[in-house]
């Protein structure tokens, strides 16, 4: 995978999972440029609303108009942070992977968001080995209780 | 009005007005007790994630799952906030007034999620003072620049 942004989010995914976090990393570009990243904090703050993509957008801040940023994230994001994408008008989102969570592409589609899916093994491998390791901590984490 | 928990968020939301911010409150209730509330965080944190109901949620914690629970908001939630409603299966939103902003409405109540709007005058009053005054943070706040 030579997309440097999308490097980044697995990188932020690598760290939350070194903090015993959930392996979840994302990236917010604009014009071309990195402008924040960030990963999953549910279990390091305690918090859940820190997903990976929503912990990106905490880190940008106020960063004006998102009319010319693209979204990366580790996996597909779910209603919370498609939610936030749609709302912000994010026009694009790279994503690692779909396949351990379907997530929200066809309510981001609806809205007009581009949506890529990249199918990465790395990341379909990192999120298979933390759902096997912590099923509890990833189904809280997706509201699944 | 009566509801101890929509003057909670009322409550809230004339704090973040006191501090320069959008005043926009909201408060969690689990099996009938309040469990945290927040404002608006834009301004204060410079923080565009932290909308009334997001920074109720941060203040909340992991409060394991969120089916006996029922959120409060000064004002219908935007996407980001009804898509974290949905979410989490919050399974009913109880709003002081969508008169100043429609909000998500019907995405909510496809999802299951029961909506009660009071449509509550004092909260009327608040946006539509404060987004007379501070036009640009209002656009900035709902994604509209």
């Amino acid at each position: 995978m030579n997309d440097e942004f999308m490097q980044e989010a697995i990188r932020q995914a690598r760290k939350s999972l070194s903090e015993g976090g959930i392996p979840i990393g994302s990236a917010l570009v604009k014009d071309g440029k990195l402008v924040a990243s960030g990963h999953n904090k549910r279990v390091q703050e305690n918090n859940p609303i820190l997903h990976g993509e929503m912990d990106c957008l905490n880190n940008a801040g106020r960063v004006g108009s998102f009319r010319q940023t693209v979204i990366y994230s580790t996996l597909m994001p779910c209603y919370m942070c498609a939610g936030t994408i749609v709302q912000f008008k994010i026009p694009k989102v790279i994503v690692g992977e779909s396949r351990t969570f379907a997530g929200a592409r066809e309510f981001m589609e609806q809205h007009g968001v581009e949506v890529i899916d990249l199918d990465l093994p790395e990341c379909v491998d990192m999120m298979n080995q933390f759902i096997a390791q912590k099923p509890e901590v990833w189904n809280e984490d997706i509201g699944e209780l």
